[in-house]
């Protein structure tokens, strides 16, 4: 089974109360890639700038990564953020963003690409995420996730998008943003009215909650003292979720509740270190062991 | 086995996005009584003034509530708040506090409740929360709330209080504030080193959280559409676990993990109405029922 994500490959300048960080590697796909890489083989979809520090990469190579899919632009620049996060850290604050070559034209899905079973596609431009999704054949799982940028200014084009997917994955602002409701129970229902079979609303320290068919699940978050950097907590969430999917094969709401537990307890060693720091050096073993700690709390007789 | 709690008794004026209420009962004790009469015999020890409505105890009597411990003392005022919550309701905002009978000096704990099982100390002054703890012969468990403003300004009280209870249920504002951090967990171990043997850090609609020698525990809320006024819910969490575990007779991890459950689904019953309503009017069997409900939710096989 081969899980396909598409989004973004930047580089990161992050302050937080433990520390900073330098022009790292970060973006959503990269996050995604590397907890998703604990249960499947992913490839990855992206473009960077000519200003892209080819050593990198190199650490993808510990990881069952395919990089066929991302293209290096001549002329172009990087994608780069700034950002910092103060006090609870459930909320970044964005000190800069250059778009640079995500503000130009998409990549190309690979042909090796196309019989993709999974497909993530990461934040952006809602009519992109369309255009890339219908260059794969005949995918088994399709999932978005969008950001507020495109539900202020894009709104029916996100409604395209979301009426196409088998699910979507958001943090609660963006969901309370998208439907003008603050109950995040029934935007859950709301998400679901909108097309997908199963909506996932992020919630950062707090969780998150599950929508299908058979109604909500709400789980915490993996409690731990070992709050470094939450940079990309949220796609390695969406990451361990659907690597976790993909590998099973399975979309029951049984296999979503169980997959949200993988996305939670990998987002938990995301945020352990700045950037990829930590999800690179994480093993199955590591991530099944706390999912067996993490079920056994919620385990009440 | 018998329960006491010392809180207030008011009188409440409270707005939220699906209406208002004025003037209807209200008050830490209160909420609190009517949660825990679902599981023990509650006795409620507190002051109103000699304008308070008598009729407004009627509803007392369609529950295992003794008000004994009720002195209404002539010359004084009742406690009254006005507040109202808008948004995600999370948090509320007061408009007008009338501390009336309140600012005067504390009640008195009658000779028939001096032999009680499970005392709750409601938010009140740290040091006349020790004063009503010693009036108690010998509790088998003792548990203690606090507020913003005696964190601010009774610091050093509230520690001796803290220091001589089984344990301790605030809110995670109100834990960050006491011990200046932001990490629940860490939080939560801070706790504990100030005395009681567990703590529990109630986080609204996010949840709660246990803290015990065992570790800590995340539970999230119980996901529902009906939130009308979210007034007493920390209260009827307090009340729903010291019910719990006043009718179980058991103070072990397990049973304060059981307990946290029983507390968050006393709260869901609460906030489905203004004043105490719907807390008046649920059966064990409604809440035992959504228990099996929560606790199937969590189960993650």
């Amino acid at each position: 089974m081969s899980l396909l994500v598409t989004g973004s490959i930047g580089i990161d300048s992050v302050a937080t109360p433990h520390g900073k960080a330098d022009d790292v590697l970060g973006g959503t796909a990269v996050y995604f890639s590397f907890a998703a890489s604990n249960f499947t083989r992913v490839r990855l979809v992206g473009v960077v700038g000519d200003d892209f520090p080819s050593e990198m990469l190199d650490v993808f190579a510990r990881r069952d990564v395919d990089l066929a899919g991302l293209e290096r632009r001549e002329g172009s620049k990087t994608f780069r953020w700034q950002g910092k996060f103060v006090g609870d850290m459930n909320e970044a604050e964005t000190l800069g963003v250059d778009l640079n070559v995500l503000a130009e034209h998409g990549p190309k899905i690979p042909d090796s690409f196309t019989d993709s079973d999974t497909v993530f596609l990461a934040n952006t431009h809602p009519t992109l995420q369309r255009e890339l999704l219908s260059q794969v054949k005949s995918p088994k799982l399709t999932v978005c996730d969008s950001m507020n940028l495109w539900i202020a200014n894009e709104k029916e084009e996100l409604l395209k998008t979301l009426a196409v997917v088998d699910g979507v994955i958001i943090n609660d602002g963006e969901a309370r943003q998208l439907t003008d409701r603050y109950n995040l129970v029934e935007i859950g229902d709301m998400l679901l009215d909108m097309g997908p079979k199963f909506a996932v609303i992020k919630k950062g320290e707090h969780g998150a909650i599950l929508f299908t068919s058979e109604g909500p699940v709400a789980i915490p978050a993996f409690p731990t003292k070992t709050v470094v950097d939450p940079t990309g907590a949220g796609d390695s969430f969406a990451g361990g979720m659907l690597g976790y999917l993909t590998e099973i094969g399975d979309t029951s709401p049984a296999a979503l509740r169980r997959a949200i537990v993988r996305g939670t307890i990998a987002a938990s060693f995301t945020i352990e270190s700045f950037s990829i720091n930590r999800a690179v050096e994480v093993t199955r073993e590591q991530i099944e062991d706390r999912v067996k700690t993490f079920l056994a709390m919620l385990r009440i007789e």
